[in-house]
């Protein structure tokens, strides 16, 4: 008697939170230390100290009416302008407070700006592989999700394909980079390159094509690499962040969308864009965390602690005689499954308590995701069990 | 280039949304002091002490990963057990942790469960006057808002409309009780004859029709009057309830679902729910103040101070000749437009620095909403201001 919709939904809910809620159950029965879950990106490591007294001091300081009471559906004026003047000092751009909204997560921010821009039967392109839930916001809306096939030698955007799919009906493009599920950055050159496409695209349809940057994982890189800010190199960008990983701070929900003035219509985007944040049911973004991200613009949780890891997986798991492209951000492994079907490989995996998520959940098949924002010690502890794990690949050959 | 549908939200975007804000232009143009903004149900009173100090003691007790980190959609287990037990305690109920889902306060629950029932062309039974957002959720997910005519006389639902309305399309119907905007708390003989209804028609039909209950001024009622507890007087009763008024906590965004074992389907919807709840962008409601809530079960705001507000304003206002309902519950006042046509009633008194409501806002023309959620001070200086008001209308007659 639920929705037609979610019958389908809810029987096959999502993998990764499904593999989570097993790893628990794993983690009771054979105890915690004998189980290695990398299915779900949920940070492992503490906030910075900076969160910690930021939330002292505002509850100290301010009135709690003030800080636990409603503003604005953009958020606080004060915030926004905070971050604004941040983005601007590192990127060199010129966003105001008005053109920041605050939002419920990444999440809430997607789905903010998918219900401003789309109309039932609009056409949101996506790179395989990507974000599953991106499948869901997009059909929230009665929008039409077309899937671009993965560059499966390096997991940059194939943009021959890309420029064939862009139709009159292309609302919008998202790119999420670091990339989750690869952890690759796209390159200037790529970005570069995907604009001019879009320019062009823009041009020959006569419509708006906004380029959406989902950006959880912005300040996640390794080896110095750098993440193009994506409004410099098209006007039409829209981008959705979240503190989620930068502070880590996952289960606060507290993230914006950045609409620039230069982009079409953004008058009448970052009116809609407030107006479906309060229909939507966030009506604002939690107070209390807004504040306190304001005031940790500087902090950043400590990457190097993922680089660790990242080093010991990846170099381990290729000794072992795994595929899979070095990551330079976000804290995932994107490694090709042994056999076609990459489901029987997770299932098999977990027969070595390592629990991975298929490809089929990223739109890319034969390939699974190793979330390693996880202690160093589950990281160490997991080794010998993926060693086995090919080995019985290699004997099974 | 927005979304056709929210084209028009934008331009009529929300008369109290408006209205707060030209508040405060007119604050900052006339001094706050002279401006009486009844607009907006934002609490004035602070929090109980005991949300700050659960602050302090989570923040100082608990691990940062742990207060900050992803837990399940629905919930942190724990939080769910403490809040069913006790609504167990005060209602005599028998619900477990899973019949809660933690939401992004009512709003978000709201959404979350619309999403999670209905079908495009699914009818949405409402109660006039309403909260007008109801018509923003059930329009999200393509279903068909049915009003009920207001009784004028009590307010009370009018049922003879409400048996004649119910379809085969019927889904749900919403009631808020107390009452936004009328303050009205539906009696328990209403309670019971609604529910006569619903089964009857059930039957009838062979369908089943969900009540939810928009829960969120529960506790602010006045008088000694009791709200009774829906899923004792109708078994497909679904509560969505909110913290920001019993707590003072709207910019929190903290709230749950009540999901009966006995409902028709209950498994199912629960699950649905918990979908629901990560795909619209929810993901799960804020995590420091699911556990903050699970802390303060016994706290209250401060019921007084509404109540000395309500008789302050409700009194002096009907001798000045204005008419209204005398609230049990909430915060609001509504009250009669003197001139069939109440939005130029609004614009009168916004010439006397009174900020009001339009009752078309509320799917009741020829009425205003007054919310006397602010200081006793402000209720009090205004009270000229509504006399010299009433002596406008008086006189024009």
């Amino acid at each position: 008697m639920i929705a037609k919709k979610m019958v389908g939904m809810v029987e096959n809910s999502s993998a990764i939170r499904a593999m989570f809620e097993e790893g628990q159950r794993m983690a009771a029965e054979f105890g915690a230390e004998n189980v290695y879950d990398f299915s779900l990106g949920n940070p492992n490591v503490a906030p910075p100290d900076k969160v910690k007294d930021s939330i002292m001091e505002i509850i100290c300081e301010e009135s709690p009416v003030q800080i636990h009471g409603y503003m604005n559906n953009s958020g606080y004026d004060e915030v926004r302008r905070l971050i604004a003047g941040h983005l601007n000092e590192l990127f060199g751009t010129k966003f105001s407070a008005n053109n920041l909204v605050m939002t419920v997560g990444a999440a809430g921010g997607l789905n903010v700006i998918l219900k401003t821009l789309l109309d039932p039967g609009d056409e949101v392109v996506v790179f395989s592989p990507y974000f599953g839930e991106y499948r869901s916001y997009t059909s929230n809306f009665d929008g039409v999700l077309v899937e671009i096939t993965p560059n499966l030698v390096d997991f940059q955007p194939n943009l021959t394909e890309f420029r064939q799919k862009l139709t009159p009906k292309t609302k919008a493009v998202i790119i999420n980079t670091p990339n989750n599920p690869t952890g690759v950055v796209y390159s200037e050159e790529t970005i570069c390159a995907m604009a001019e496409i879009l320019e062009q695209k823009q041009k020959e349809f006569g419509t708006s094509i906004y380029l959406i940057s989902d950006e959880p994982y912005r300040e996640l890189v390794y080896d110095g690499v750098k993440v193009p800010y994506l409004t410099k190199y098209y006007r039409n960008t829209i981008i959705g962040y979240s503190y989620s990983k930068s502070l880590s701070l996952p289960g606060e929900r507290i993230g914006y969308l950045v609409i620039p003035d230069e982009a079409d219509d953004s008058d009448m985007i970052i009116r809609g864009a407030n107006v479906a944040n309060r229909i939507l049911g966030f009506v604002n973004a939690p107070s209390l965390f807004q504040k306190v991200v304001s005031r940790c613009l500087d902090s950043h949780t400590d990457v190097s602690y993922y680089d660790r890891n990242r080093e010991l997986i990846y170099n381990a798991l290729r000794e072992y005689g795994f595929e899979c492209v070095k990551p330079q951000g976000a804290f995932y492994l994107f490694i090709k499954s042994p056999v076609p079907d990459e489901k029987s490989f997770c299932a098999k995996a977990k027969e070595y308590h390592l629990l991975i998520v298929p490809g089929s959940s990223f739109g890319c098949p034969g390939y699974v995701r190793l979330a390693y924002c996880v202690s160093y010690e589950t990281v160490e502890n997991s080794l010998p069990k993926f060693k086995e794990l090919a080995d019985f690949y290699r004997c099974s050959k």
